[in-house]
Protein backbone atom coordinates (compact mmCIF):
# COMPACT_ATOMS: atom_id res chain seq x y z
CA UNK A 1 0.00 0.00 0.00
CA UNK A 2 1.46 3.60 -1.55
CA UNK A 3 0.60 6.10 1.81
CA UNK A 4 1.02 9.42 1.04
CA UNK A 5 1.08 12.65 3.70
CA UNK A 6 0.49 15.83 3.42
CA UNK A 7 0.86 18.23 6.47
CA UNK A 8 3.90 17.45 9.16
CA UNK A 9 2.83 19.62 12.22
CA UNK A 10 2.51 17.71 15.53
CA UNK A 11 -0.33 15.44 14.69
CA UNK A 12 0.93 15.11 11.24
CA UNK A 13 4.31 13.71 12.19
CA UNK A 14 2.93 11.40 14.54
CA UNK A 15 0.91 9.82 12.58
CA UNK A 16 3.92 9.27 10.03
CA UNK A 17 5.70 8.19 12.70
CA UNK A 18 3.09 5.24 13.19
CA UNK A 19 2.85 4.33 9.51
CA UNK A 20 6.31 4.03 9.19
CA UNK A 21 6.84 2.13 12.33
CA UNK A 22 4.15 -0.41 10.93
CA UNK A 23 6.49 -1.13 7.75
CA UNK A 24 4.08 1.62 5.55
CA UNK A 25 6.18 2.60 1.78
CA UNK A 26 5.13 6.80 3.30
CA UNK A 27 5.74 9.41 0.72
CA UNK A 28 5.56 13.03 3.47
CA UNK A 29 5.30 16.84 1.92
CA UNK A 30 5.61 20.14 4.10
CA UNK A 31 5.23 23.38 3.26
CA UNK A 32 8.01 23.87 5.58
CA UNK A 33 9.77 21.21 4.37
CA UNK A 34 12.74 21.33 7.50
CA UNK A 35 9.87 19.32 9.11
CA UNK A 36 10.41 16.78 6.93
CA UNK A 37 13.72 15.76 7.25
CA UNK A 38 13.91 13.92 10.51
CA UNK A 39 11.24 11.75 8.69
CA UNK A 40 13.29 11.20 5.90
CA UNK A 41 16.16 9.49 8.25
CA UNK A 42 13.37 7.24 9.53
CA UNK A 43 12.37 5.92 5.80
CA UNK A 44 9.65 8.34 4.41
CA UNK A 45 10.29 9.26 1.37
CA UNK A 46 9.80 13.41 0.80
CA UNK A 47 8.35 15.21 -1.81
CA UNK A 48 9.31 18.49 -3.24
CA UNK A 49 5.70 19.66 -3.87
CA UNK A 50 2.07 18.19 -2.66
CA UNK A 51 1.28 17.30 -6.33
CA UNK A 52 4.37 15.03 -6.63
CA UNK A 53 3.39 13.35 -3.32
CA UNK A 54 -0.33 12.74 -4.23
CA UNK A 55 1.14 11.20 -7.34
CA UNK A 56 3.20 9.04 -5.15
CA UNK A 57 0.41 7.19 -3.26
CA UNK A 58 -2.89 5.75 -4.01
CA UNK A 59 -4.20 6.76 -0.53
CA UNK A 60 -3.40 10.44 0.52
CA UNK A 61 -4.11 11.73 3.79
CA UNK A 62 -4.16 15.08 4.34
CA UNK A 63 -3.16 16.68 7.99
CA UNK A 64 -2.74 20.29 6.91
CA UNK A 65 -3.63 23.52 9.42
CA UNK A 66 -7.01 24.47 7.83
CA UNK A 67 -9.30 23.51 5.25
CA UNK A 68 -7.82 26.73 3.17
CA UNK A 69 -4.70 24.70 3.24
CA UNK A 70 -6.26 21.92 1.99
CA UNK A 71 -7.45 23.67 -1.11
CA UNK A 72 -4.07 25.17 -1.82
CA UNK A 73 -1.81 22.37 -1.15
CA UNK A 74 -4.18 20.23 -3.43
CA UNK A 75 -4.76 23.07 -6.19
CA UNK A 76 -1.78 20.98 -8.90
CA UNK A 77 -2.72 17.58 -7.44
CA UNK A 78 -4.58 15.16 -9.71
CA UNK A 79 -6.73 13.28 -7.55
CA UNK A 80 -8.11 10.86 -10.26
CA UNK A 81 -8.33 7.33 -8.51
CA UNK A 82 -7.20 8.23 -5.25
CA UNK A 83 -8.23 7.70 -1.76
CA UNK A 84 -8.51 10.98 -0.14
CA UNK A 85 -8.68 10.92 3.77
CA UNK A 86 -8.96 14.84 5.30
CA UNK A 87 -8.02 14.77 8.88
CA UNK A 88 -7.27 18.79 8.73
CA UNK A 89 -9.56 20.02 11.77
CA UNK A 90 -12.65 22.06 9.97
CA UNK A 91 -16.31 22.17 10.53
CA UNK A 92 -19.06 19.72 8.90
CA UNK A 93 -19.88 22.33 5.94
CA UNK A 94 -15.98 22.66 5.30
CA UNK A 95 -16.31 18.31 5.29
CA UNK A 96 -19.68 18.68 3.29
CA UNK A 97 -17.76 21.10 0.56
CA UNK A 98 -14.31 19.37 0.47
CA UNK A 99 -16.10 16.00 -0.26
CA UNK A 100 -17.90 17.26 -3.26
CA UNK A 101 -15.09 18.90 -4.85
CA UNK A 102 -12.48 15.44 -4.10
CA UNK A 103 -15.98 13.49 -5.81
CA UNK A 104 -15.24 16.36 -8.26
CA UNK A 105 -11.79 15.62 -9.11
CA UNK A 106 -12.49 11.74 -9.41
CA UNK A 107 -11.35 10.97 -5.81
CA UNK A 108 -12.90 8.61 -3.17
CA UNK A 109 -13.06 11.05 0.23
CA UNK A 110 -12.98 10.35 3.66
CA UNK A 111 -13.06 13.02 6.57
CA UNK A 112 -11.63 12.68 9.93
CA UNK A 113 -12.33 14.05 13.27
CA UNK A 114 -9.19 13.15 15.54
CA UNK A 115 -10.07 12.83 18.95
CA UNK A 116 -6.99 12.64 20.45
CA UNK A 117 -4.27 14.86 21.10
CA UNK A 118 -0.65 13.60 19.37
CA UNK A 119 1.05 12.03 22.18
CA UNK A 120 -1.86 9.72 21.97
CA UNK A 121 -1.48 8.58 19.05
CA UNK A 122 -0.02 4.95 18.11
CA UNK A 123 -0.66 4.07 21.76
CA UNK A 124 -3.92 2.44 21.75
CA UNK A 125 -4.24 2.34 25.53
CA UNK A 126 -4.98 6.13 25.35
CA UNK A 127 -8.47 5.85 24.54
CA UNK A 128 -8.03 8.10 21.32
CA UNK A 129 -9.33 7.40 18.26
CA UNK A 130 -10.21 9.12 14.80
CA UNK A 131 -14.15 9.58 13.65
CA UNK A 132 -14.70 9.07 10.12
CA UNK A 133 -17.34 9.70 7.31
CA UNK A 134 -17.98 9.75 3.93
CA UNK A 135 -16.96 6.86 1.47
CA UNK A 136 -17.81 3.41 3.34
CA UNK A 137 -16.09 2.00 0.60
CA UNK A 138 -12.95 3.50 1.58
CA UNK A 139 -13.17 3.13 4.81
CA UNK A 140 -13.62 -0.49 4.80
CA UNK A 141 -10.85 -1.27 2.00
CA UNK A 142 -8.38 0.97 3.74
CA UNK A 143 -9.32 0.25 7.36
CA UNK A 144 -6.23 -1.66 8.42
CA UNK A 145 -4.42 1.28 7.79
CA UNK A 146 -6.41 3.88 9.16
CA UNK A 147 -6.40 1.68 12.05
CA UNK A 148 -2.89 2.11 12.82
CA UNK A 149 -2.19 5.53 14.20
CA UNK A 150 -5.67 5.42 16.28
CA UNK A 151 -8.74 3.31 16.56
CA UNK A 152 -11.03 4.40 13.52
CA UNK A 153 -15.04 4.56 13.79
CA UNK A 154 -16.88 5.22 10.90
CA UNK A 155 -19.91 8.36 11.59
CA UNK A 156 -21.83 8.27 8.72
CA UNK A 157 -22.10 8.53 5.10
CA UNK A 158 -22.65 12.27 5.44
CA UNK A 159 -18.70 13.27 5.16
CA UNK A 160 -20.39 16.15 7.48
CA UNK A 161 -20.60 13.82 10.37
CA UNK A 162 -16.75 13.26 11.39
CA UNK A 163 -16.69 17.05 12.03
CA UNK A 164 -19.75 17.13 13.52
CA UNK A 165 -18.96 14.37 15.95
CA UNK A 166 -15.64 16.02 17.08
CA UNK A 167 -16.57 19.37 17.52
CA UNK A 168 -20.08 18.16 19.94
CA UNK A 169 -18.25 16.34 21.85
CA UNK A 170 -15.15 18.66 22.00
CA UNK A 171 -17.62 21.66 22.42
CA UNK A 172 -19.53 19.09 25.35
CA UNK A 173 -15.97 18.63 27.28
CA UNK A 174 -15.23 22.81 26.92
CA UNK A 175 -18.40 22.98 29.34
CA UNK A 176 -17.23 20.10 31.44
CA UNK A 177 -13.43 21.87 31.92
CA UNK A 178 -15.27 25.04 32.60
CA UNK A 179 -17.09 23.49 35.43
CA UNK A 180 -13.95 21.93 36.61
CA UNK A 181 -12.65 25.15 36.51
CA UNK A 182 -14.92 26.89 38.91
CA UNK A 183 -14.62 23.90 41.44
CA UNK A 184 -10.62 24.26 41.55
CA UNK A 185 -11.59 28.10 41.91
CA UNK A 186 -13.91 27.61 44.84
CA UNK A 187 -11.73 25.58 47.23
CA UNK A 188 -8.89 27.58 46.19
CA UNK A 189 -7.14 29.21 49.41
CA UNK A 190 -9.41 26.96 51.69
CA UNK A 191 -7.52 24.22 53.65
CA UNK A 192 -7.96 21.51 51.22
CA UNK A 193 -5.73 20.18 48.62
CA UNK A 194 -6.84 20.14 44.66
CA UNK A 195 -5.04 16.28 45.17
CA UNK A 196 -7.44 15.60 47.62
CA UNK A 197 -10.30 17.25 45.98
CA UNK A 198 -9.70 15.51 42.66
CA UNK A 199 -10.71 11.92 42.97
CA UNK A 200 -13.67 13.21 44.19
CA UNK A 201 -14.55 15.44 41.18
CA UNK A 202 -13.42 12.36 38.78
CA UNK A 203 -15.74 10.48 40.49
CA UNK A 204 -18.51 12.64 40.43
CA UNK A 205 -18.44 14.26 36.96
CA UNK A 206 -18.27 10.00 35.80
CA UNK A 207 -21.17 9.30 38.01
CA UNK A 208 -23.28 12.06 36.54
CA UNK A 209 -22.35 11.87 32.99
CA UNK A 210 -24.57 8.91 31.90
CA UNK A 211 -27.55 11.80 32.26
CA UNK A 212 -26.71 12.07 28.73
CA UNK A 213 -28.60 8.63 28.14
CA UNK A 214 -31.58 10.78 29.87
CA UNK A 215 -31.54 13.47 28.25
CA UNK A 216 -30.88 11.63 24.92
CA UNK A 217 -34.13 9.49 25.77
CA UNK A 218 -36.03 12.82 26.39
CA UNK A 219 -35.29 14.49 23.51
CA UNK A 220 -36.26 11.42 21.35
CA UNK A 221 -39.69 10.97 23.16
CA UNK A 222 -40.55 14.95 23.77
CA UNK A 223 -41.32 13.82 27.13
CA UNK A 224 -38.49 16.12 28.80
CA UNK A 225 -40.10 14.95 32.14
CA UNK A 226 -39.67 11.68 31.95
CA UNK A 227 -37.69 9.58 34.77
CA UNK A 228 -36.80 13.12 36.19
CA UNK A 229 -35.27 12.50 39.76
CA UNK A 230 -33.97 16.46 40.06
CA UNK A 231 -36.33 18.51 38.33
CA UNK A 232 -35.72 22.26 37.22
CA UNK A 233 -37.07 23.57 39.97
CA UNK A 234 -35.25 21.99 42.61
CA UNK A 235 -32.54 23.01 40.51
CA UNK A 236 -33.26 26.37 39.98
CA UNK A 237 -33.47 26.59 43.44
CA UNK A 238 -30.09 25.16 43.92
CA UNK A 239 -28.39 27.12 42.17
CA UNK A 240 -29.06 30.27 44.29
CA UNK A 241 -26.59 28.48 47.01
CA UNK A 242 -24.37 27.28 44.03
CA UNK A 243 -24.26 31.24 43.16
CA UNK A 244 -24.25 32.55 47.03
CA UNK A 245 -21.05 29.77 47.23
CA UNK A 246 -19.35 31.55 44.90
CA UNK A 247 -19.80 34.99 45.60
CA UNK A 248 -18.68 33.73 49.59
CA UNK A 249 -15.52 32.22 47.69
CA UNK A 250 -14.72 35.18 45.73
CA UNK A 251 -15.20 33.31 42.76
CA UNK A 252 -16.90 34.69 39.52
CA UNK A 253 -19.85 33.06 38.44
CA UNK A 254 -19.40 33.72 34.90
CA UNK A 255 -18.91 29.80 33.12
CA UNK A 256 -22.14 29.20 35.64
CA UNK A 257 -24.36 31.71 35.28
CA UNK A 258 -25.15 31.36 31.20
CA UNK A 259 -26.56 27.88 31.58
CA UNK A 260 -28.45 28.98 35.26
CA UNK A 261 -30.12 32.04 32.95
CA UNK A 262 -31.47 29.24 30.82
CA UNK A 263 -32.42 26.87 33.27
CA UNK A 264 -34.21 29.79 34.42
CA UNK A 265 -36.04 30.46 31.53
CA UNK A 266 -37.22 27.09 31.26
CA UNK A 267 -38.26 27.28 35.06
CA UNK A 268 -40.27 30.47 34.32
CA UNK A 269 -42.00 29.26 30.90
CA UNK A 270 -43.84 26.54 32.87
CA UNK A 271 -41.14 23.57 32.54
CA UNK A 272 -40.71 23.24 36.41
CA UNK A 273 -41.28 19.86 36.55
CA UNK A 274 -38.60 18.99 33.27
CA UNK A 275 -35.00 17.95 33.69
CA UNK A 276 -32.67 19.84 31.63
CA UNK A 277 -33.03 18.45 28.53
CA UNK A 278 -35.28 22.17 27.45
CA UNK A 279 -32.28 24.31 27.23
CA UNK A 280 -31.25 22.26 24.36
CA UNK A 281 -34.50 23.99 22.48
CA UNK A 282 -33.48 27.58 23.60
CA UNK A 283 -29.96 27.08 22.55
CA UNK A 284 -31.35 26.10 19.16
CA UNK A 285 -32.34 29.28 16.72
CA UNK B 1 -30.84 5.16 69.28
CA UNK B 2 -33.58 8.32 69.22
CA UNK B 3 -33.89 9.81 66.34
CA UNK B 4 -35.38 12.64 65.43
CA UNK B 5 -35.99 14.34 62.61
CA UNK B 6 -36.90 18.00 61.51
CA UNK B 7 -38.52 18.24 57.87
CA UNK B 8 -40.55 16.15 55.70
CA UNK B 9 -39.86 17.40 52.24
CA UNK B 10 -38.91 14.85 49.27
CA UNK B 11 -35.80 14.31 50.72
CA UNK B 12 -36.90 14.42 54.62
CA UNK B 13 -39.08 12.05 53.70
CA UNK B 14 -36.77 9.42 51.93
CA UNK B 15 -34.60 9.68 54.71
CA UNK B 16 -37.61 8.88 57.42
CA UNK B 17 -38.29 5.80 55.53
CA UNK B 18 -34.77 4.44 55.82
CA UNK B 19 -34.22 4.81 59.18
CA UNK B 20 -38.16 3.65 60.25
CA UNK B 21 -37.34 0.62 57.39
CA UNK B 22 -34.02 0.16 59.93
CA UNK B 23 -35.76 -0.18 63.03
CA UNK B 24 -34.64 2.98 64.49
CA UNK B 25 -37.06 4.72 67.12
CA UNK B 26 -37.64 7.78 64.99
CA UNK B 27 -39.81 11.16 66.15
CA UNK B 28 -40.79 13.37 63.34
CA UNK B 29 -41.84 16.94 62.77
CA UNK B 30 -43.10 19.20 59.95
CA UNK B 31 -44.04 22.64 59.83
CA UNK B 32 -46.98 21.70 57.82
CA UNK B 33 -48.41 18.19 60.08
CA UNK B 34 -50.43 16.92 57.18
CA UNK B 35 -46.74 15.58 55.40
CA UNK B 36 -46.16 13.57 58.68
CA UNK B 37 -49.27 11.45 58.92
CA UNK B 38 -47.74 8.94 56.30
CA UNK B 39 -44.98 8.35 57.96
CA UNK B 40 -47.18 7.79 61.58
CA UNK B 41 -49.03 5.14 59.93
CA UNK B 42 -45.07 3.43 58.97
CA UNK B 43 -44.62 3.78 63.08
CA UNK B 44 -42.53 6.95 63.11
CA UNK B 45 -43.67 9.41 66.59
CA UNK B 46 -45.21 12.85 64.97
CA UNK B 47 -44.36 15.75 67.41
CA UNK B 48 -46.75 19.08 67.96
CA UNK B 49 -43.50 21.16 67.71
CA UNK B 50 -40.09 21.56 66.74
CA UNK B 51 -39.29 21.15 69.97
CA UNK B 52 -41.10 18.91 71.07
CA UNK B 53 -39.19 16.87 68.38
CA UNK B 54 -35.72 17.72 69.51
CA UNK B 55 -36.39 16.72 73.30
CA UNK B 56 -37.50 13.17 72.22
CA UNK B 57 -34.34 12.37 70.12
CA UNK B 58 -30.94 12.30 71.61
CA UNK B 59 -29.23 12.64 67.40
CA UNK B 60 -31.73 14.99 65.75
CA UNK B 61 -31.16 15.69 62.21
CA UNK B 62 -32.79 18.95 60.34
CA UNK B 63 -33.53 18.80 56.54
CA UNK B 64 -35.52 22.17 56.15
CA UNK B 65 -35.78 24.34 53.23
CA UNK B 66 -32.72 27.02 53.82
CA UNK B 67 -31.10 28.02 56.93
CA UNK B 68 -33.02 30.32 58.12
CA UNK B 69 -35.71 27.87 58.33
CA UNK B 70 -33.06 26.23 60.70
CA UNK B 71 -32.86 29.01 63.09
CA UNK B 72 -36.64 29.32 63.10
CA UNK B 73 -37.15 25.74 63.94
CA UNK B 74 -34.91 25.66 66.71
CA UNK B 75 -35.52 28.82 68.24
CA UNK B 76 -37.09 27.35 70.75
CA UNK B 77 -35.35 23.85 71.11
CA UNK B 78 -33.27 22.66 73.76
CA UNK B 79 -30.47 21.71 72.13
CA UNK B 80 -28.32 21.26 75.67
CA UNK B 81 -26.42 17.47 75.06
CA UNK B 82 -27.88 17.01 71.22
CA UNK B 83 -25.87 16.15 68.78
CA UNK B 84 -27.07 17.92 65.77
CA UNK B 85 -27.01 16.88 62.15
CA UNK B 86 -28.08 19.98 59.81
CA UNK B 87 -28.79 18.00 56.01
CA UNK B 88 -30.32 21.29 54.86
CA UNK B 89 -28.62 22.69 51.50
CA UNK B 90 -26.73 26.14 52.36
CA UNK B 91 -23.32 27.57 51.70
CA UNK B 92 -20.13 26.90 53.31
CA UNK B 93 -20.45 30.56 55.98
CA UNK B 94 -23.59 28.82 56.20
CA UNK B 95 -22.63 25.80 57.95
CA UNK B 96 -19.69 27.53 60.33
CA UNK B 97 -22.23 30.15 61.25
CA UNK B 98 -24.53 27.37 62.02
CA UNK B 99 -21.99 25.13 63.77
CA UNK B 100 -20.75 28.26 66.06
CA UNK B 101 -24.29 28.65 67.09
CA UNK B 102 -25.46 24.84 67.26
CA UNK B 103 -22.42 24.92 70.09
CA UNK B 104 -22.97 27.94 72.13
CA UNK B 105 -26.37 25.94 72.93
CA UNK B 106 -24.29 22.97 73.70
CA UNK B 107 -24.98 20.83 70.85
CA UNK B 108 -22.21 18.92 69.09
CA UNK B 109 -22.90 19.47 65.62
CA UNK B 110 -22.07 17.88 61.69
CA UNK B 111 -23.00 19.82 58.61
CA UNK B 112 -24.10 17.56 55.84
CA UNK B 113 -23.90 17.81 52.18
CA UNK B 114 -25.96 15.28 50.00
CA UNK B 115 -24.91 13.70 46.82
CA UNK B 116 -27.88 12.49 46.05
CA UNK B 117 -31.94 13.07 45.03
CA UNK B 118 -34.60 11.71 46.82
CA UNK B 119 -35.14 8.66 44.81
CA UNK B 120 -31.31 7.57 45.39
CA UNK B 121 -31.59 7.42 49.13
CA UNK B 122 -31.74 3.85 50.56
CA UNK B 123 -30.75 2.48 47.03
CA UNK B 124 -26.97 1.48 48.25
CA UNK B 125 -26.39 1.31 44.31
CA UNK B 126 -27.69 4.57 43.45
CA UNK B 127 -23.68 5.44 43.82
CA UNK B 128 -25.37 8.39 46.19
CA UNK B 129 -23.93 9.61 49.43
CA UNK B 130 -23.14 12.39 51.87
CA UNK B 131 -20.58 14.61 52.73
CA UNK B 132 -20.27 15.24 56.29
CA UNK B 133 -17.94 18.27 58.26
CA UNK B 134 -17.97 19.35 61.62
CA UNK B 135 -17.47 17.29 64.53
CA UNK B 136 -15.39 13.97 63.82
CA UNK B 137 -16.75 12.26 67.36
CA UNK B 138 -20.23 12.68 66.26
CA UNK B 139 -19.38 11.66 62.58
CA UNK B 140 -17.75 8.30 64.46
CA UNK B 141 -19.80 7.35 66.84
CA UNK B 142 -22.91 8.21 64.86
CA UNK B 143 -21.88 6.64 61.50
CA UNK B 144 -23.69 3.65 61.46
CA UNK B 145 -27.38 5.65 62.01
CA UNK B 146 -25.78 7.84 59.35
CA UNK B 147 -25.12 5.60 57.06
CA UNK B 148 -28.18 4.25 56.56
CA UNK B 149 -29.89 6.55 54.09
CA UNK B 150 -26.70 6.68 52.09
CA UNK B 151 -22.75 6.41 52.13
CA UNK B 152 -21.94 8.68 54.51
CA UNK B 153 -17.75 10.35 53.63
CA UNK B 154 -16.27 12.76 56.57
CA UNK B 155 -15.16 15.73 54.60
CA UNK B 156 -13.27 17.50 57.19
CA UNK B 157 -13.51 18.99 60.80
CA UNK B 158 -14.16 22.43 59.36
CA UNK B 159 -17.84 22.48 59.43
CA UNK B 160 -18.16 24.59 55.92
CA UNK B 161 -16.44 21.81 54.50
CA UNK B 162 -19.68 19.26 53.41
CA UNK B 163 -21.48 22.48 52.05
CA UNK B 164 -18.25 22.96 50.09
CA UNK B 165 -17.56 19.83 48.81
CA UNK B 166 -21.22 19.91 47.86
CA UNK B 167 -21.44 22.78 45.99
CA UNK B 168 -17.71 22.36 44.24
CA UNK B 169 -18.85 19.17 42.65
CA UNK B 170 -22.63 20.45 41.59
CA UNK B 171 -20.85 23.43 40.42
CA UNK B 172 -18.45 21.31 38.00
CA UNK B 173 -21.96 19.16 37.07
CA UNK B 174 -23.58 22.42 36.09
CA UNK B 175 -20.61 23.07 33.89
CA UNK B 176 -20.59 19.59 32.31
CA UNK B 177 -24.95 19.82 31.97
CA UNK B 178 -23.84 23.05 29.74
CA UNK B 179 -21.50 21.46 27.64
CA UNK B 180 -24.08 17.78 26.88
CA UNK B 181 -27.23 21.05 26.10
CA UNK B 182 -24.69 22.36 23.81
CA UNK B 183 -23.74 19.13 22.29
CA UNK B 184 -27.12 18.34 21.76
CA UNK B 185 -28.56 21.48 20.56
CA UNK B 186 -25.57 20.83 18.03
CA UNK B 187 -26.66 17.73 16.72
CA UNK B 188 -30.50 18.44 16.32
CA UNK B 189 -31.31 18.46 12.87
CA UNK B 190 -28.93 16.29 11.89
CA UNK B 191 -29.83 12.68 10.96
CA UNK B 192 -28.22 11.64 14.08
CA UNK B 193 -30.45 10.13 16.71
CA UNK B 194 -29.69 11.66 20.23
CA UNK B 195 -29.31 7.74 21.71
CA UNK B 196 -26.90 7.00 19.03
CA UNK B 197 -24.70 9.81 19.55
CA UNK B 198 -25.14 9.81 23.61
CA UNK B 199 -22.85 6.90 24.38
CA UNK B 200 -20.30 8.36 22.82
CA UNK B 201 -20.92 11.64 24.28
CA UNK B 202 -20.73 9.54 28.03
CA UNK B 203 -17.62 7.74 26.77
CA UNK B 204 -15.76 10.77 25.88
CA UNK B 205 -16.72 12.71 28.92
CA UNK B 206 -15.76 9.56 30.98
CA UNK B 207 -12.41 9.44 29.50
CA UNK B 208 -11.42 13.37 30.03
CA UNK B 209 -12.79 13.74 33.50
CA UNK B 210 -9.49 12.24 34.93
CA UNK B 211 -7.94 15.82 33.23
CA UNK B 212 -9.15 16.77 36.54
CA UNK B 213 -5.85 15.29 38.24
CA UNK B 214 -3.67 16.87 36.00
CA UNK B 215 -5.37 20.02 36.92
CA UNK B 216 -4.81 19.51 40.55
CA UNK B 217 -1.34 18.35 40.23
CA UNK B 218 -0.06 21.69 38.35
CA UNK B 219 -2.67 24.10 40.53
CA UNK B 220 -0.25 22.44 43.48
CA UNK B 221 2.95 22.71 41.52
CA UNK B 222 2.05 26.31 40.28
CA UNK B 223 3.54 24.97 36.77
CA UNK B 224 0.94 24.68 34.65
CA UNK B 225 2.35 23.19 31.46
CA UNK B 226 3.18 19.99 33.22
CA UNK B 227 2.10 17.44 31.31
CA UNK B 228 0.20 19.23 28.70
CA UNK B 229 -0.72 17.15 26.03
CA UNK B 230 -2.85 19.97 24.31
CA UNK B 231 -1.72 23.65 25.28
CA UNK B 232 -4.03 26.67 24.99
CA UNK B 233 -2.76 27.72 21.78
CA UNK B 234 -3.78 24.60 20.12
CA UNK B 235 -6.73 24.48 21.94
CA UNK B 236 -7.75 28.52 21.41
CA UNK B 237 -7.22 27.64 17.85
CA UNK B 238 -9.25 24.78 18.19
CA UNK B 239 -12.51 27.24 19.45
CA UNK B 240 -12.83 28.91 16.47
CA UNK B 241 -13.80 25.36 14.48
CA UNK B 242 -15.89 25.16 17.65
CA UNK B 243 -17.23 28.38 17.62
CA UNK B 244 -17.56 28.41 13.60
CA UNK B 245 -19.68 25.12 13.90
CA UNK B 246 -22.13 26.41 16.48
CA UNK B 247 -22.97 28.84 13.98
CA UNK B 248 -23.30 26.68 10.91
CA UNK B 249 -25.32 24.37 13.14
CA UNK B 250 -27.41 27.68 14.15
CA UNK B 251 -27.03 27.07 17.71
CA UNK B 252 -26.22 29.79 20.11
CA UNK B 253 -22.72 29.36 21.77
CA UNK B 254 -23.49 30.92 24.90
CA UNK B 255 -22.56 28.48 27.09
CA UNK B 256 -18.92 27.95 25.41
CA UNK B 257 -17.92 31.49 24.71
CA UNK B 258 -17.29 32.42 28.84
CA UNK B 259 -14.95 29.93 28.99
CA UNK B 260 -13.14 30.28 25.37
CA UNK B 261 -13.29 33.68 26.98
CA UNK B 262 -11.03 33.19 29.43
CA UNK B 263 -8.77 30.73 27.60
CA UNK B 264 -7.95 33.48 25.02
CA UNK B 265 -6.96 35.97 27.96
CA UNK B 266 -4.45 33.41 29.68
CA UNK B 267 -3.32 32.95 25.90
CA UNK B 268 -3.07 36.89 25.40
CA UNK B 269 -0.95 37.05 28.46
CA UNK B 270 1.57 34.60 27.20
CA UNK B 271 0.56 31.75 28.33
CA UNK B 272 -0.08 29.71 25.62
CA UNK B 273 2.15 26.63 26.35
CA UNK B 274 0.10 25.87 29.26
CA UNK B 275 -2.94 23.95 29.89
CA UNK B 276 -6.42 25.37 31.63
CA UNK B 277 -5.54 25.37 34.76
CA UNK B 278 -4.36 29.20 34.84
CA UNK B 279 -8.45 29.78 34.34
CA UNK B 280 -8.79 29.61 37.95
CA UNK B 281 -6.22 32.06 38.74
CA UNK B 282 -8.37 34.55 36.44
CA UNK B 283 -11.77 33.02 37.95
CA UNK B 284 -10.93 34.01 41.86
CA UNK B 285 -10.82 37.61 42.72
Amino acid sequence: MELTLLGLGAMGAALARTWLAAGYPLTVWNRTSSRAEPLEAEGATVAATAAEAVAGGRLVVVCLLDDASVGEALADADLTGKDLVNLTTGTPAQARARAAWAQDRGARFLDGGIMAVPPMIGVPESGGYVFYSGSRALFDERHDVLAVPAAARFAGADPGFAALHDVALLSAMTGMFAGISHAFALIRGEDLAPKEFAPLLVDWLTAMAPAAYEIASQLESGDYTEGVGSNLAMMVEGNATLLRTAEEQRVSAELLVPFMDLMARRLADGHGDEGTAGVVELLTR
